[in-house]
């Protein structure tokens, strides 16, 4: 993934043990996802059956997994002792026994875990204290390493890439749904190895930030934002751009200009020691300065690594500081309802001496067809 | 989705809450997800940001969601009231004030909730005995009523005639991700709406049944398992065929007829008052008198619907009966370790008379190039 070798996956569990010894807690209950991909390599998918990585608080983790699967954590080369379950085993309540085991009382579930799971164990284990694993993680991952941020690097740039012959073609009667597959083949071209996401938000849709994709034919006249997603080699990219179809009117200028400036500010302000919620301010600001504060209805960003939203979050309220290699999104936005939305997204790592786009694609409004 | 109106949401939560009468609960507690979706139409997205539908035991349910996706609740013609929490506030908090209001005391959680969500519920509301719902969604959902019946019909017949167009195709020299995209590509042609998963496992890797389709390139000699699905108006499909790349091995052809014999006989004893467990055996009777019953390390089937595994399971242990409406994958395979693997999959719905296969693309061996 991001090293040679599987030693990052040892050393990033003793990076998680020296946490929850911090933290007080005893194990670490972690279900698919991206905690379960970062401790392991695992690149697993949400199921019935269910799979369970224990941390226990010294020595070795170990991974629950259904029969069926237990080729895949070979396949993706997870260097912890599996414990397979079969179709008529019970693994909850496996799963609880082992953490009993390892003598935990205090135990962190990670935070996606599903419910159903988690309140097994809970009746499995009523002694035990659960706790959530977030506070832990968000310490091992808020930082990324210098192979993490080429990684995120890499998935902006073919982003960027795909952005930029996107850009060249004509859309105007195409439906959202047709712009976004168009969006997602050249993704694809580009190396980006699996969409995350895509919003293509048309007209007045465009002022829903996060509409759902739909059959809306674009046309002369529209806004159309475009806020996607892919992954790379595990790591996500994140951009939005904001097009107009034919000549905008002086108001989407106005708004553009505003929306660009705010953007401009949470780069600018970025750098490490101040508090997240100052990057928001930042933008906001901008955006209330020039009477549009009302309809900016959302934080202007999250961290972005191996998920597309993870701490920290650039939100009114979060005093955490900004630390180097910290890596989040830049994304102010006028939403106008019934008319139209702007929003204008980068990728930005906090390093040293500030802040450093991960994408470069233009930035200017942009006239289609 | 399913009916005209919206008066299909009021009667299945009028459903719901006769189920929670009988079972004891006083307030479902829903995430997003399929649970969500069946409730109030509502295709939601998994997020940091809390979305909860909290149905009490009597009176209209309500819809905990982020500014910035209250657009997205009207666009999709929810016809419940949103309690809509801005992003500076703690939605956690805001809700299980919502559900200690209703007077709820002993509160189910969707299966999929979010720990993170739960525990903080929890610790806010120390009072409450939280359950898991599935018990009470299963005895909705697994049922599936005419309109459900004809769009996961219409879904498995798009997803077959994509699989017609492809068996005609050559992919000696492709890789498998890159035959998977022709297949999504095709998908795609004839009406699906996006792909729910999609798993090409070829050559030796055809022995994993939940591999993870890779940069293997498919060559003359591979058995090649593709197992795919996808969206049709928010239900789904679910087909698995086994292709051979050039002329089969006498213990290749062997082992198909085997796997296609247990296929058809899981299919001949489906019939309403049937045990879950018995389309299992049925299947596993076939592979074991064969001589490969170590083979077979998965259940025969799962229940498909708005997810693509759903109660009812096909599985040893699960007495419960068959009933009319209900729809599931039978699928048995055989996985010979470091060889091949072969899986035949169909979607069955259980009828007055016995079982209908919803999809029927050909069985026999397909010899590819």
């Amino acid at each position: 993934m991001t090293a040679t070798g599987q030693t990052i996956y040892h050393d990033r569990v003793r990076r998680a043990q020296a946490e929850m010894a911090r933290q007080g807690v005893d194990a670490l209950a972690i279900g698919v996802g991206s905690d379960l991909d970062y401790l392991t390599g695992y690149p697993s998918h949400n199921s019935e059956r269910l799979t369970l990585l224990i941390v226990p608080k010294e020595g070795e983790p170990r991974i629950v997994v259904p029969e069926l699967e237990a080729p895949r954590l070979k396949q993706a080369g997870v260097p912890f002792a599996p414990v397979v379950w079969s179709e008529t085993e019970d693994p909850a309540n496996m799963a609880a026994d082992l953490i009993w085991e390892t003598g935990a009382r205090s135990v962190a579930s990670g935070d996606h875990l599903w419910a159903s799971f988690l309140i097994k164990m809970q009746r499995h284990l009523p002694e035990v204290t659960w706790n959530i694993a977030g506070g832990i993680m968000r310490e091992l991952r808020m930082c990324k390493d210098a192979p993490e941020i080429a990684l995120l690097r890499e998935a902006s740039h073919r982003t960027d890439k795909a952005w930029e012959d996107f850009a060249q073609t004509k859309i105007a009667g195409l439906t959202e749904r047709q712009a976004m597959e168009r969006l997602g083949d050249l993704m694809r071209a580009h190396g980006i190895e699996s969409m995350a996401f895509g919003i293509c938000a048309s007209g007045p849709n465009s002022a829903s930030p996060h509409y759902s994709t739909a059959d809306r034919v674009l046309q002369e006249g529209d806004a159309v934002v475009f806020d996607f997603g892919g992954f790379y080699k595990h790591y996500v990219s994140d951009i939005t751009r904001t097009v107009h179809i034919g000549a905008p009117s002086d108001e989407y200028w106005k708004v553009y200009d505003v929306v660009l400036r705010a953007n401009e500010a949470a780069f600018a302000a970025t750098r490490p020691g101040v508090a997240c919620q100052e990057i928001d301010r930042a933008a906001r600001k901008i955006i209330a300065d020039a009477g549009y504060g009302e309809y900016f209805i959302h934080r202007v960003g999250h961290g972005l690594g191996l998920d597309v939203h993870e701490e920290p979050y650039m939100v009114e309220g979060n005093t955490l500081p900004l630390r180097v290699g910290m890596v989040f999104s830049d994304e102010p936005g006028i939403y106008m309802p019934g008319k139209f939305g702007v929003r204008i997204e980068d990728s930005v790592v906090c390093t040293e001496t500030g802040g450093e786009k991960l994408n470069d694609a233009p930035r200017d409004l942009l006239v289609m067809q």
